[in-house]
Order: structure tokens, then sequence, then C-alpha cells
């Protein structure tokens, strides 16, 4: 039972092994999306904070914040990006960047214990990101590549999140604020991408005791109808023990498919959420309670 | 490696581990349809024939036939509607009744190697069943429930099924002729219904390297949006290792979820029956193809 407890000044989001999916809106984030890079850059965020407001009404329990533009300043970027998000609502934040001035920045504005958005396994940024991690008392997503880059091996990815495990401890950062990524492939380049991921996500629960997330989106890259190939690798990921992700809630196949999931797995209690989502007429699945075929199948049951 | 080959006249179903889920058409079967019942008790099985073509159309690989209604000739009905299926689809069928007389009459028309659908472990049901499914070459269905009814405790609808596919064998029927069903509660009724299935299903085809199916509607009985809770069930079983079920493959999110686990779990070949099935125009799923934002998450992978 492994709960990463990630907090605003405000509220308390756990992201835990018998728990609901926490889902991390993934939509701030300037990599591709021009318009917003060049609006940040210039000093104007009102897409950032459309975007906050939307996922946190869309259901996120968590945001992901990046500020990645190149040529631009991005740890001020980041700074401002992570107080403005803070000031118009109470979700914990994923402080996102590779560069560690900009989750330096990140962290020193930030109200309350934050997901700090990554290290990965290479020597050079575990010795440069977990000393910030433990300073300044933030949980740590891991990335499992390293120098070599991603391996294709599930038992290579496995081990690097293990020495990153490891290392994080060293730097007195308990195995419960290290969320593993696993490191999603896209499933049309690479057949194998899911049962890697499955196989991982359940290796790292059992055998590290950790919790797990990963970049959602990257799996259905290139395929049509692509939502639903999104949702249904996260309830795939969620039955192997993912315990969150880094996803889009406005895509409603995609938030459906993560919302079933918990009931399925029992912990969406009584199907409080599912039920209460479902009776919305507002809801973008609309009506549902067809329950009149049922006792059709098998007379012995 | 397991392999349940069922087949028809002219064509063969495999159901096995590295393969794509086979989908079991559930819709015949007077059950709670009143005016099927009606309709088949008279002699009209214009409907039966119907919803054979339908489900073929929508996808179905095997289609289950029942004909069981109250007070009428189930044998004599089970036989001719086999038979009126079987003479217009190729498809190899599930022959289901609780019944013994009526699955004896289906077999004795049925052209090819069918899936007897059941067989419990009731030791006389047990001893009624098993010879004639010896007899007659087929494959068989086993559900996991007993003279003490079904119970609550997942170890020991597994110990069950243990004793069917062993009994099984003492009549000369091979484990890979005995496809389990670990029957699936009501996520409603009971918040543990989607992991008993789900570790029931590993367990199955780790210890006892059995093929499973499962009548899958049964799993939202009573939820609003009821399809998407199903379809998101048969993807996480899928991914536990389910090979097949009993389901309706006409409403579009129970297949599509279907068919995106078949990609995720690397079974559905370089992705090619979900693109042909999503660049249909006419396909429910409509258009997709939106691969226009990717790599924007994370500059590092």
């Amino acid at each position: 039972m492994t709960d990463t407890v990630i907090s605003s000044a405000t509220k308390e989001v756990v992201i835990g092994f018998e728990r609901p999916f926490v889902m991390i809106g993934e939509r701030i984030n300037p990599t591709g999306r021009k318009l917003l890079a060049e609006e940040m850059k210039n000093g104007d965020f009102s897409r950032v904070e459309a975007d906050a407001l939307a996922q946190v009404a869309a259901g996120a329990h968590m945001l992901d914040v990046n500020a990645g533009i190149p040529l631009a300043d991005e740890p001020a970027l980041l700074a401002r990006a992570v107080q403005l998000v803070q000031a118009i609502t109470d979700v914990p934040l994923s402080i996102d960047s590779s560069i560690i001035e900009a989750l330096e920045a990140g962290l020193a504005v930030y109200q309350g214990k934050p997901l700090v958005n990554s290290v990965t396994g290479e020597d050079e940024v575990m010795e440069r990101v977990l000393p910030l991690v433990a300073r300044y008392g933030a949980a740590v997503v891991a990335i499992s590549n390293d120098e070599t880059g991603i391996s294709m091996d599930p038992d290579v990815r496995f081990a690097v999140a293990k020495r990153i495990v490891e290392r994080a401890a060293d730097h007195g950062i308990p195995a419960s604020d290290v969320v593993v990524d696993p490191l999603v492939m896209p499933i049309g380049a690479l057949g194998q991408a899911g049962q890697h991921a499955f196989s991982l996500v359940r290796r790292l629960r059992e055998e590290l005791q950790v919790n797990t997330t990963c970049g959602a989106s990257n799996v259905s890259f290139g395929l049509p109808n692509r939502h639903i190939v999104t949702g249904t690798f996260l309830s795939m990921a969620i039955g192997a023990g993912m315990t969150s992700a880094i996803m889009n809630p406005l895509h409603a196949e995609v938030k459906a498919a993560v919302m079933a999931a918990d009931v399925l797995m029992g912990t969406d209690k009584d199907c409080m959420a599912w039920i209460r989502a479902n009776r919305d007429p507002n809801a973008p699945q609309g009506e549902g309670g067809r329950g009149n075929r049922e006792g059709r199948r098998r007379r012995r049951e």
C-alpha cells in the first residue's frame, strides 16, 4: 500500500494503490503548440489559465505545467506559469522541465508539495535533480531511461527505475515519493509497447512498491480514433496497477475509460462517481441506465 | 500457448493466448426477450436469422445459440436454430443450454466442432455433459460454480474450475478444449467483481493454462452508460489474459474496446484491423487520425 501525497496550499491529492486513479492534466505545455509558445514568450498567459480551468472542470486532479520554449527564459516562464495556475486553481501541480534551473525556479514559488517532472537514470541528472527534490520535500517522476537512451528491453527499463529509486533513497527521498514512468512507446511503431508497459507497471508495483505514471497520449500516436486507443490503454494499465497518468481529461473517451476502470477496480466506491458523472445531463456521455435486458443469458446463473 | 480450435463446416476459429480476442455474439437467446421467445416457439426463426447476420456483420467470430424457452420443446428448437444459423453463416457456434437433451440435439445436427455451453462443477452435470462433449469431439465452456452455488471466494471458484478441467481429462477431453468462465458478477452489486475476475483469469491462464470466456454484459448490470463499463471491463480482462467472451458486438463501445485491446496486446499485427475498421467511413467510430500534436510532451524522450 504505497501512498504518494502531493499538495497545493489548500488541497491534498494522494496517488496510491487502493485509490482512484489520478488524472494529471497534460495541456499546459507549449511543446508543439506554436500559438501557446508564442503567447507565453510574450508574457500572455491567458491560454495557460484557460487550459488550467478547463482541465480542472473536466476532472483533472492535478495539472502538469511545462514552459519549455526554445530561446526563452524558461525558468522565469515556468515560475510565472506555476504562480498563475496556483492563483486560480487549488489542484496540486506537476512542475515539468528538463532544465534544472527551471525546476528550481518553479519549486521556489510553489505553494505546497509538488511533483517534480522529472528525473532520469542519467547520473548527472540524478545528481542535480534529486538534491533539489529533497531540499523542497517534493515528490518526483522517475523516467526509466539513462545515458544509453530508452532501452527496448523492459528488464533494462526496470533496472533503471530501480537504480533511480535507490539513488533517491540515498538523498533521503522515500520510495513513496518516487512515481515511476515506465515509458510508453507508440503502439503503432512497436507492437509490444502495451505488454511491455503493463508488465513493467506490475513489476514496479510488486517488486519496488512504487506508484506509476506515464504520458498516456504517446501510445496512440499516428492511429485513427486515437482517443479510444489511449483510453483503452489507460484502463488496461490501471488493471495492471498504474496509479496516475499525464493525460488529457478533455477527451471524453479517455476520461470515461479511466472512470470506468476505477469502477472495475473497486476504487470508485459503490460506483458513486460513475453514476454521478453519467446522470448529469450535461455530461459528454449522455444518459444511460438501460438495465432492462439483464438476466437473459444463463438460467443457471 | 493454449489454442482451442472451434469450427463450422468451412471455417476454423482459434481461441488462444497469442491470438486476437474471440467475440462470441450473445444475441440469439430468448431469455428475457419475450418477442423472440414467442416467435421461436411458434416456429418463426426470422429474428434468429437476422440476429445471426447482424452479429456476423458487426464482427462476431462465433455465435452463441440458445433456445431456452419455458414449456417449449427446447431440444427441437435448439436443433432447428443451429441448423438455420449454420445455413446462413459460416462462423462456428456455441451451443447453449442447461438442458442436456437440448445440447445433445444441437450437437447431433451441428456441422463442425462446436463449443458446448456449458458444464458446471456439479457432479451430476459433469457426468452427463462431459461424455457428450467427448463423444462429439467438441470443446466446452466450464462454469466455475458447483452444487453449493457461486462462491464469492475466488479461490473456491478457481478450485471448481480446476476440478472440471481434471474431470474433463478423465473423459479424454484435453484442457485445451475446456474454456473456463470464471463468472463475472455485476460490479454495481459487488465492488470486488472486477478484481476477482481479473485475478481468476490470470490464475486460470498461468496455473491451468486454459482459455477463458465470460458473459460480459453482466458486469455492468444496472449502471448508466453500461456499454462503456462493459467495454472497459473487457479490455482490462484481455489485459489480464482473457481470450474470448460472449458479448454483443453491435454495441460500438464494446466492440471498439475489444479491438483497441487487441492493438495494445500486440495481437492485432501492425494495427491492421484497427486501421481498417476506423478508416471505413461507415464505421460507427467515424474518422480519426489526428496525429498532429505529437512529440509535445517531453523533449527528453
